[in-house]
């Protein structure tokens, strides 16, 4: 199941990246499970990566090979393999993320911390290495600057769906062009999840600006995003700005600055969405907003308690305008000194509770209306500050419990 | 579906207690919905309530009557129904429920004050007091000491099982008899849940030594048990000291005393561990407990995330040793500065982690075999500190989704 559409917009060629896949045949699927992105030696590179402490090899490979002082921020390759997570696998992970990207750089004639490696799928069974390196010369082979479509099918696990999204915007006569794919669809939390995002784009932008706006634009996208509050291992989502287009964004142009934040945050939420669209089992898209808070933490922390509640959810699945579940989840929040009669609490446009229990116009009749909707606003005013936050999720539904009660099987 | 044997032992009978039942016919079942508990005039009571900032009405009044000063920590009745939870209700909620315990105190010639009111069921409808008022008498007039199991019935909503426990142990050539009931089945966490428990004893305790025993014991039990995080807005414990075993309990009796709390805490986890084995669409009963932390705040942080991880709760219900899951909770725990290499995950003997990944000697044979068994334990030890806590949940199955997506329907 998955909500709204399948369809996603043509994904537009960046100049200056070309994509290459290949099936290892990791996960036994027709589907190519080796994607190679080949960068500009020109290009910046930025990365964020999931805080979970058991973070996977190839997490602490990418980080500590983007951070190699004479890269400068930059990398040639980067080297991503479903259906293996190589996590929990220890010294031996290690070993192996490493031969991998070892492997491919001395096909490409790069320096081995010039390849950034990537892994997604069952956590905790070594790196089928061989697999790997016996495709390398295919996804090599295969590299094209037209074939971000493959590479968003190569990168998928559970997912029902490939995800992308390009934008191409105009700025003093030259155009700038984004292109980026997402994986995810179980195991979906802030801070990564089991989640690989990798967005390009052709403009020239320097490698510490590039990691500001990727941090940035990941708190209002990638980073409110859930599914079922767990966070993964693998996660990680990097950002390439290529410069192909002749258009240098900089501190020194706010203007074009804030028109490229604009885009990249719009493209962003897109492929975030996307994922939770296709969260396991999900058959709605539910957008969770709290503001009045008193800071950012407050408001993410009603938002995420409502979201992740499995009250909530089973009652979104089945439709449901359970409105007490949603209320029991905000008194839970954890939020100090919470005034109860003071807060509202709305469905769409229908208030169902104010003044500390269900408001006086409410009827159930829309109440059902609104939870009718594939796609559904929660909105809780909390009314003692000035600070909102967002979070999406989805229902609970049968097909989530079948799909993570089956996945190993 | 729940967990092992639905036998209990048979309920005994406090002298001091005696309770009344009725059906109201609050939801349409046959089983009774309305309790009445009528406590001797000498015994004390104490009470823990839920901590949801939305608490509903019966709470509010429950604690208000219970700390009038001229009740001295006394009680004289409990008045319980099923079928509508009286919260979100707001100002009328209160009305309501202050107006039945008035018109049960003008039946039996008490104070209002001396009746706490319990109500669970669905939150944010009204409560329907003249279907309450109208079997007060009935109630009344089957008021009996040996009415504990029926009792247990008359307070079940989503539960498929009555909850009780008996215990009577000699001081000193004298009997001291407590008889417990709960019941619970979602919306299950700590800080108490859509939870009720009613516990009694024909000792004699103070007030306030009564409600310390009370919290602590509650601390080991009804306080660690989750089946789904929700904590709802009506929880409530309740335990009461008639006196009538001619043994009194107090902190100038050390030895009494902990045999006294040790009675206590093993009835209250029993009790607390039927709700549950009984937890919606539980089939396995999970102890998680985490051991060398470095406060209890650390142990239960680490405990719970791995106790609601949804994907650990499905491979739970699908018997799949996917420890990396178990793995990936306790990585996202927030625990600071967590040293993954020095921590060990176990289920059951079965050591699963150890150095950052999966434990050399681990077999998925090995793992399985503890996965298959109704009851699991999972033991994270931390080896950084000395303190050590423990929870208990449930998995996740197809029937949880079932009975909460068709709740209200």
């Amino acid at each position: 199941m998955a909500v709204g559409s399948s369809k996603i917009t043509p994904l537009q060629v960046v100049q200056g990246v070309r994509i290459g896949v290949a099936n290892a045949g990791i996960k036994q699927t027709e589907r190519p499970d080796v994607v190679v992105f080949e960068i500009d030696s020109q290009a910046s590179v930025a990365g964020v990566f999931t805080k979970n402490a058991f973070c996977a090899a190839p997490v602490h490979i990418a980080k500590k090979h983007l951070a190699v002082a004479e890269n400068q921020g930059r990398a040639r390759y980067l080297l991503v393999n479903t259906g293996n997570a190589n996590a929990g696998t220890g010294q031996q992970g290690m070993l192996d993320g490493e031969l991998c990207c070892e492997q491919l750089a001395k096909k490409v004639d790069a320096r081995a911390s010039q390849v950034l490696p990537f892994s997604t799928g069952v956590i905790g069974e070594l790196l089928p290495t061989d697999k790997i390196i016996s495709v390398l010369d295919t996804a090599i082979g295969s590299l094209e600057a037209d074939n971000w479509e493959n590479a968003a099918r190569g990168i998928l696990t559970t997912d029902t769906r490939i995800k992308g999204h390009s934008i191409a915007f105009e700025y003093q006569g030259k155009t700038i062009t984004m292109t980026g794919i997402s994986k995810g669809s179980g195991m979906i939390k802030p801070n990564m999840a089991t989640m690989l995002g990798y967005v390009a784009c052709d403009a020239e932008i320097s490698p510490d600006l590039l990691q500001t706006l990727l941090s940035n634009a990941s708190n209002k996208s990638f980073n409110r995003i859930t599914v079922d509050g767990d966070t993964s291992t693998n996660d990680a989502c990097m950002l390439i700005a290529t410069g192909k287009s002749g258009v240098q964004v900089s501190e020194q142009n706010p203007e074009l600055l804030n028109l490229f934040v604009t885009h990249l945050e719009t493209l962003m939420l897109e492929i975030a969405l996307q994922i939770v669209r296709d969260g396991e089992g999900a058959t709605k898209l539910v957008q969770v907003v709290c503001e009045g808070a008193n800071s950012t933490e407050e408001a993410l922390q009603v938002a995420y308690t409502v979201a992740h509640s499995p009250l909530v959810k089973t009652a979104l699945f089945a439709s449901d305008a359970n409105w007490g579940r949603i209320l029991a989840a905000v008194g839970r929040s954890g939020v100090e000194n919470l005034n109860v009669d003071a807060l509202q609490i709305y469905l769409g446009d229908v208030c169902i509770v104010e003044n500390g229990g269900r408001a006086v116009n409410y009827t159930e009749e829309a109440g059902s209306a609104v939870m009718k909707k594939e796609e559904i606003l929660i909105r809780i005013c909390l009314n003692r500050g000035a600070v909102e936050d967002t979070v999406w999720t989805t229902d609970l539904s049968y097909d989530y419990v079948s799909i993570n009660a089956d996945y190993r099987s």
